[in-house]
């Protein structure tokens, strides 16, 4: 039985872990860092601080990969991230062999929180389903549409109303927009909506030195927010944001 | 101006707290709980629990008030709510002018994610509506949805799909249920759906240690679930219970 430890680690200030994820750090032996893109050695270098901020005796070991890239212009969406995540299981199941001797704990460091547009649950359950027998056991983290919201102060729902979140290629095929969090928009799908009723609250880099908020009526902010979005992306090679659109505010 | 804290402290477990939260109940030098029910006292002990832990010095004033209730038998659900935020507003702003004085900081500690299906911050609108000058920060906690999850070990979305979550009485209203968390179920809404392709991760108390988690196809557990929650609710006096329904699992 491979012992693992899924912990959500927040949108990136260190003071948004929890103490249940410190407990989970300073369990942990060997931690994985699978990371891609622009954003790797940025997000590399926040775990780290991380680390050391929560287990400053350092008595573990990092091992960093290189995550496989999905083919991001495959016309098949649904086989594209299939063909990826089961290469992505095949990494992990090799790596699980390899770095977890009988007693050791590992562990994987996920920004945000674990169940919310993360892959590595569903990964994990190919790499079990092909054999590799796991123990795990899963920590929440503050998820970045947490952090917006607390940002902006204002309630993620209406009252009684249902939140709907979701990715941003699907924001286009919704009827009508009401109240939705918006999320993995590398492309400012909002700034293709004009619909005169709606309101945005935008955040990027949420919770970093680097956060930037801007809200407004959609229709007067949204060219504001695209040039900033892109100065921000140009400046610092990746960007991370997220929004709450909402009509009738 | 009145400075004041809303701090989510999560779904109950203490260690399910950030440090965040902690820094914030060790800046505050009055902490305001209102509670209404049959959980008040469990509720109550609870904080009292998480602030003994986390501000041992215990250098604070906590201050107890019978929340109004609103009244749940009334036809027009909005305006009952309404009315009940108006009576809520009112007691907050008596609150803050009569307990926090020049150099107090006010802090709400939070049941799980201040942001969602929690109604403080849509209070506070009023009573900064109302004239009373409020310096506001939202701390994020997380909510009983995350600790589902994860204790579950279940991804809340499917991939590249949108995650709906509401509240019970709109469950009934929803042409056809794909993937849907739903909260403040007091009557067993699930009970209702006769749809053969559904499974259901069901929790209650969830990060305490009356906790129990029930999953399987909805069909052949809903009865099972229904029974256990009437148990529980004789035994505890009070329940706290959140699910996640999925087709095709």
């Amino acid at each position: 039985m491979k012992q693992l430890l899924l912990i959500g680690i927040g949108p990136g200030d260190p003071r948004q872990v929890t103490y249940e994820a410190v407990e989970a750090m300073q369990r942990a032996t060997v931690f994985f860092v699978l990371d891609k893109g622009a954003a790797k050695n940025e997000l590399l270098q926040l775990r780290k601080t991380i680390l050391a901020r929560y287990v400053p005796q350092g008595d573990y070991r990092l091992i960093q990969v290189q995550d496989p890239q999905r083919d991001a212009d495959a016309p098949d969406y649904a086989g594209a991230v299939n063909a990826w995540h089961q290469q992505r299981a095949a990494l992990y199941a090799r790596l699980l062999e390899q770095e977890l001797a009988p007693g050791d704990i590992g562990a994987f460091l996920l920004w945000g929180e674990p169940a919310l547009y993360d892959s590595t649950l569903r990964i994990l359950d190919r790499v079990h389903a092909g054999g590799v027998a796991l123990a795990l056991k899963v920590i929440p983290g503050i998820s970045s549409v947490q952090a917006l919201a607390a940002r902006h102060q204002v309630p993620l729902n209406r009252i009684g109303e249902p939140l709907t979140i979701l990715p941003a290629r699907r924001l286009a095929e919704l009827e009508s927009v009401d109240n939705v969090v918006v999320m993995l928009d590398g492309h400012c799908a909002f700034a293709a909506l004009d619909d005169p009723g709606l309101h945005i609250y935008w955040g990027a880099y949420i919770g970093s030195a680097d956060e930037v908020l801007i809200s407004g009526p959609l229709q007067a902010v949204k060219a504001h927010i695209v040039q900033v979005r892109e100065q921000l992306q140009q400046r610092n090679g990746w960007i991370m944001d997220t929004y709450l659109l909402r009509r009738g505010v």
